[in-house]
C-alpha cells in the first residue's frame, strides 16, 4: 500500500488518505529512533485524523504560560470541526513540500519539522478565528506565531491552498495580502505594505507564483499566474501572468515554466 | 475621554498620558477575550504605571533558567527609577507604531505583542546597564534578545526616542551604530560593520530616516536627516539629508518626502 | 599567562589552550557579576574540558520537552568521545570569532553567547549523528536549530573548520552544500537548492570565502578559494578564486584581498 | 435559580446540576478576582461540560515532561466518554466536600483547589485505565498522583462514591483495598497491607464510614457500615457497623452516629 | 560583627538585624559552593532587605502558570509596604528556628531551605490579603500551599509571632484556629475541627506550646500557655498550662517545663 | 534468562545482574505502553549501566532552575565513579522492594515510580557530598528531597543498604540517625530528635528493623536487631532485638518473626 499510496494522484491525497500514509511512515520512524518513540506517538501515532495530529502540534508550538497549550487545542479542535476546509489545505500544503522539496522525502516531515507548514497551518487557525469575531485571540497568536517560527503573518491575510513557505524564517505577509493557490515562497519573502492609507495595502499573489529567497513585494501590487520573482528582488510594480522578474527594482528578465512553483527553480539568469 | 485621547497632540503624549490610555484600551480587550483576561491584567491592568507594565514586559520576555524574570524585572524598576528619560522614549516608540503602521489601531498592542517593540525596550534596558558599568549582564542581555526576538543590538549602540522596528526579524545594529530620533525600519535591516579595526564601524543615521526591508547599511556612514533607503539595498556610501537611494550598491534614484519615515512610503520607483 | 595565551600562534590555539584561556577569562567574568557567578559556573567552571562545556551548551540549547537536555548531553558526549575533530573544529570557530569579530574581545563570549556559534557546534553534532546512520535524530536536531537559532543546515551538509557565521539570523544552507575551512558568512545568507531534482543542488564554497549579510548562493556553482560576496548579491553561476561580485544577479566588480573572510571587508564599492 | 439549586435534594445533584452551579459560583469568582479570571476561565468557564473540566483538570495537574498535558486530556477524553459513571462519582465527591466541610462553602471550590478531590479524581481515571488493560499507564498516572498531591492509591483499588478525603496529605490505599460509598476520611489515613502473601491484602469498607486524621487501618479487615475509626487509632481487627473504636491498637469505646460520615464529628471522649 | 551578632539578646534581633546576620552568612556560602553562587544571590545577597528577600522566596515558591512569580512578588511587595508586622513575624519565626533546631546553625537555613518556614510566611501573605478582602486569592494561594509545602493552614487562622514548624509536611491548621507566639509543632500535627456547624470549630493554642510528631488536637478546645503534647497524641479536650498530655485519647502525663517550646524535649516518659 | 534471572539468589543479585533484570522488563514495558516508549528508553533503555540509569533519575527529580538537571548528573556521575558501594546499595534497595512488597511485581518498578527508593538514592547521593566536604550542595539537595519526595533526611544521617521505604510520604530521619541494613520502614515514620543539646540526638536502628507506619522514635535511643515497632507509636526508650513494641508511648507487646523487615507483618494483635 505504501508504493501504490505514493503513486496516488494529487487529486486523491485528501486528508484521509494522507492521514493513512504519515501513520505508515511514523511507524518506521519510531522503530528507527527509540528516542523519539513518544515524540513520533505523541505527535502522530496516538492520533485517529489528521485534524487531530494538527489540533495537538498547534497546540504544543503556540501554548505557553499565558495561554496554555490545552486551551490552544480545545479552540482549535472547535475550529476544524466547523471547518473542514482548514484541514483540507493542510493536507495540500503538506503534498506540496513533499513534491516540491527535493529533501523532504515522506509527508510526515512537514508536520513533524518544518516551521514554515507550522507557521501557515497557525496562520489558518488565527484566520478562521478572526472570520469568527475573536480578533483579540488571533492578534495574540499573530504575536506567537512571529515569536516561535519568526514568520509575521497577519491574521486577515488571506492565502489558498497547496502552499510552501520554505525554511520560513523572516518571511511578512501583511493585513490585506491575498495568496492563491499553490504559490511557493522561500525565506526572507515580504508581501509588505507602502504608506499609511487605509483600504488594500499588500500585493495580491495569483496562483502557482515562485516567490525565491528574500525578495520583496510592496504595495498593493497584483502579480500574475505563474510568475516568477527571483532571489532578492524587490517588486514595486505588477507583474504579468508567468512573467519572471529580478532586480532592484524588479525589471522583466524572462518568461517563467508553466508552473514556476512546482519546478522551484531559482536560477533565471538564463531566461 | 477615549476620543479626547486619541486626538492628543504628539508632545502631550507622554508616558502618563499614554498610560491612561491604554489601560482603557486593556480594559475593552479583557472585556471581549475572556479567555486573555488575565494576560491582560498582569500585562497591563495590573499596574500602576508604565514604567511597572514595561518592567514587568521585559521580565516576562528576558527571564529564563539562567537569570529569572523576577531578578530581571528588579534590576528594570532600578534602572527606570533612575532614568526616566528611557520610559518616556518607550512612550515615543509605542505613538511611532500608532502613528506609523495602519494595523496598529491603539496603543496597547505594542506593548502587547509587537517583537520589534518589544526588543527595542530590551535594548534601552541594555544599554542603561552597559552606561552603569554592567557591561556582563548587558552582553547577557544582548544574547537574550537576540535569542527571543531575532534582532541583534549591540548595547554600546546609541538609538534616539520615537523609534518603529517594525516586523524586526533579522535586524542587526552594531556596536557602534548611533541612530537619531523618529527612525523607521523594517525586518531584515543591517546597520553593520566593515572591516576588523578599531574607532567607529557602523553606520550614524539622521532624525527622520525611513529603512525599508532588507536594506544593509555598512560600514562607518552617514545617513542624513529624512533620508529614505529603499528595500533590499546596499548602501556603502553616506546619503545626504532627504536623498532616496536604492540599488546594489545603491544610488540616488530621487528625493524623499519631509518625513519619510512618517509616511512609510516604501516605492521609489516614482521618485 | 594571560598576555602569552593571547598572543599564541593560530597554530597552537587547540582546544586544550582554547579552554585554559576560557577558563581565565570565565572566573574574571563571574567575579565581576555576580548575578550571573553560577551560569558561568554552570557553562564553563564546572567543566573540565571545552568537550563537556560544548556538550552541556548544545544540551542548554537543543533539549526541549520532547527529548531532554540530559539525552541531548549523554548523546553529545558519545560523539566527542569518537569524534575529537569535532571539537577541534569548534576551538577553531572560536578562535575565527575572536580574530575577525572586533565586538568579540574574548574567547569566552561565542560560546556564551553567540547563536551562529551555537548553531554550528549543533549542525557538527547533528552532522556527526547523520554519518553515524542516526538520520532520524539529526533530523529532529535540524528542525531544533532551526527554532532555537534561527539557522536552518540540513544535517548531510559539508562544513569545514574555522567558521564565523556572524549575527547568523535567516541563514539557510542546504543539503548538498559544500564549504571549505575559514569561511566568513553573516546573517540572511543562503546557500539554497534550485529545481526538484536529485543530484547536487546546492553552492560549492571554497576556503576563506567571504559572503557579506543577505547574499543568496543558489544552485551547484562552485565559489572559488578566498572570493568574496558582496552583501545582498544573488549568485547563480561560478564565482572565480578571489573574484569580488556583488548584485542581483551577482557580477565580477572586483579582486577581492588574499584572505577576505579576515578582513570582514563588506565594502566592495573601490574595487 | 441560584437560590433554589443550593437547595437542591443531593439526588437531584447530578453533573449536569452541578455544572451549572458551578458556572454560577465561577462567574462570581471571576468578577471578584481578575488576577485569577483567565485561571477561572481555563478551569471552568471555557467548558461546556463537567466532564470536559475534570479532563482539562486532570491533564493540568498529572501532565508533565514525560506525558504532556494534551496526551493526558487526550486519554481522560477517552475514559469519560466510555465511563459516564465516573463523572456522576466525581459529581457526588464534590456535593461531600459541600456537605461536610463548613469550610468549603461552594461546588467549584473541590474542583478548583482541593487536593483531596484531585487525587481521587485521578485514581477514578487511572482504574478505569487499569479495568482498559492499561496497567503501564495507569502505573505511571498513579506516581504522579503521589508526586502531585502526596496520596498513594494503588489503581486496582475499588472505591465508591461521594467520597471526601479532606486534606488529603499523607494517604494510602493499597491494591486490594476496597471502599464503600460516601466514605470520609481526612489527611494520613493508611489502609495498608500486612504480610508479602497473595490474595486480599487490605481492608474493606463499609459504606459511610468516617476514619479520622492518622488512623491505619491494616490487613485483610473489614470495616462495617457507618463505623467510626477515631483519630490516630490503629485498628488490627474487623470493626462491627456503626461501632467507634479508638487507640493503639483501637478498642471499641462507643458507638457511632447514624452517619459519622457526615457528621465528621471526630470527638469520640463522650462516647 | 558575626560573633557579636549571633549573641545578639532576643529583642534586638529585629528585621533589620537579621538582614545584616544573613548576609554574612550568604556570602560564605557563596564563596564555598560556587555552583549555588547565583542562587545565593538571587535569593539573598541581590536584595537590599528583609523584606525584599521575602517576596522573593515567596513569589519563587507560589508562582506557577495560572499565576506568574512576578504577579506575586508585586503583591507581596504591596503586602509587606503595609504590614511592617508581617516582616516582624517572619524574623522570629527565623530565630526561632535558629534557637530551637540543632540542626540549622545559621539564620539563612531557614529561608533558603525550610518548607515549614516558607509555609508559615506564604500563610502570613495570604492572611494579610484575607484580611484586606481579597479571599478569593487568599484560597488560591492556600491550594498552592498545599501544593507546595504539603502544609494546608486556612488564610483565615490566626497565627502569632516566632512560630517554628520543624520539617511541616502533612501539618493542617483550620479556618478557626488561634495560635499564640513562641509556639513549635512538628510535621504531621493537626490543628483540625470537629462537626460540621458554624462557629469557632477548631483549637486556640497558647504561647509558648510544644506540639510533637503528629499530634491531632480536634475541636473547638483550648491549649494553656507552655503545654507540651507529646508525639502521636490525639488531644479532644481542654489542656492546661504547662500540662504534658499524652496517648489516644490523650490525658495528663505530667508538668511540662517553663518553656518546652524553646528545649524541644519530645519525651515525656520521665514526667 | 529471565526465569533463571528472577531465581537467582540474593548475593548473586549485584547492580550487573539487576541491570540485565531491568533491561528486559523495560523492553516488555515498550512494547506494551507506546505513550510512555521514550520514557522507558530515557530512564532505563538508553543507559549502559545501573549507575547511569541512576544518576539520569536522580538529576530528573532534583534539577530545577536554581540547579539544572544536567549539573546534578555530572556532579552524580563523579560520585558514583568514586563510590562504587552507593550504586551497590541501591540495587540491594531495588531487591529489597522487589521481595518485600506485593505490589511490586519487577526490579524496574522501584527506580520508576516509588519515591521512596527516590528519595533513598537522593540521600546516598547527597550523603557522599556531605562526606566529601561539600556541606552546601548537601543541604541544598536535603531542601529539593524534601520538597520534591515529602522525605526529609539529613545528609549527615547514616543508613545501611537494603533499605524499603514504602509509600514514603511524611518519613523524617534527622542529622545524627544511624540505620542497619535491611531495614522496612513506611510512610509517616520519624526518627526525630529530642532536646537542643550537641551530639547525639536521634536514635540508632539495627539490622532487619520494621517501623511500621507512623511511628515516631524520638531521642537517642537504641533499637535491637530485628525489632518490630507498630504502627503509630511512639518509642521514647531502648528496644531489645527482636522485641515487638506498641502504643503511645510503646510497650514491648510481644517477641517479633526473625526477619520482621522481610516479612512486613504489621499486626502485633497476636504477639
Amino acid at each position: 500500500m505504501s508504493a501504490a499510496g505514493e503513486q496516488a494522484t494529487p487529486a486523491a491525497r485528501d486528508a484521509a488518505w494522507l492521514w493513512q500514509q504519515i501513520r505508515i511512515e511514523a511507524e518506521r520512524m519510531a522503530r528507527d529512533e527509540p528516542m523519539l518513540a513518544s515524540f513520533f506517538h505523541a505527535s502522530l501515532l496516538g492520533h485517529s485524523s489528521l485534524a487531530s495530529a494538527l489540533a495537538f502540534l498547534l497546540a504544543s508550538k503556540l501554548g505557553d504560560r499565558d495561554v496554555p497549550a490545552m486551551l490552544i487545542r480545545q479552540t482549535c479542535d472547535a475550529v476544524y470541526a466547523d471547518n473542514l476546509a482548514v484541514v483540507e489545505a493542510a493536507a495540500a500544503d503538506a503534498c506540496a513540500h513533499f513534491d516540491r522539496d527535493p529533501a523532504c522525502v515522506d509527508y510526515a516531515t512537514p508536520l513533524l519539522y518544518f516551521k514554515g507548514f507550522h507557521a501557515i497551518q497557525c496562520y489558518r487557525f488565527a484566520h478562521a478565528l478572526w472570520l469568527a469575531g475573536r480578533q483579540g485571540l488571533a492578534l495574540f497568536l499573530q504575536c506567537r506565531i512571529a515569536s516561535v517560527f519568526d514568520v509575521d503573518i497577519h491574521p486577515a491575510a488571506q492565502i489558498g491552498a497547496g502552499i510552501m513557505v520554505d525554511h520560513a524564517t523572516g518571511v511578512v505577509i501583511g493585513e490585506t495580502a491575498m495568496l492563491g493557490s499553490n504559490v511557493s515562497m522561500l525565506h526572507g519573502v515580504s508581501l509588505g505594505g507602502s504608506g499609511v492609507g487605509g483600504g488594500r495595502r499588500h500585493p495580491q499573489v495569483g496562483d502557482g507564483v515562485l516567490i525565491a529567497a528574500g525578495a520583496k513585494l510592496l504595495g498593493p501590487i497584483t502579480i500574475g499566474t505563474g510568475a516568477k520573482i527571483a532571489a532578492g528582488s524587490v517588486v514595486l510594480a505588477d507583474v504579468a501572468a508567468h512573467a519572471t522578474v529580478a532586480g532592484v527594482p524588479a525589471r522583466v528578465v524572462g518568461q517563467s515554466s508553466v508552473a514556476p512553483a512546482l519546478d522551484m527553480d531559482q536560477d533565471f539568469s538564463g531566461e
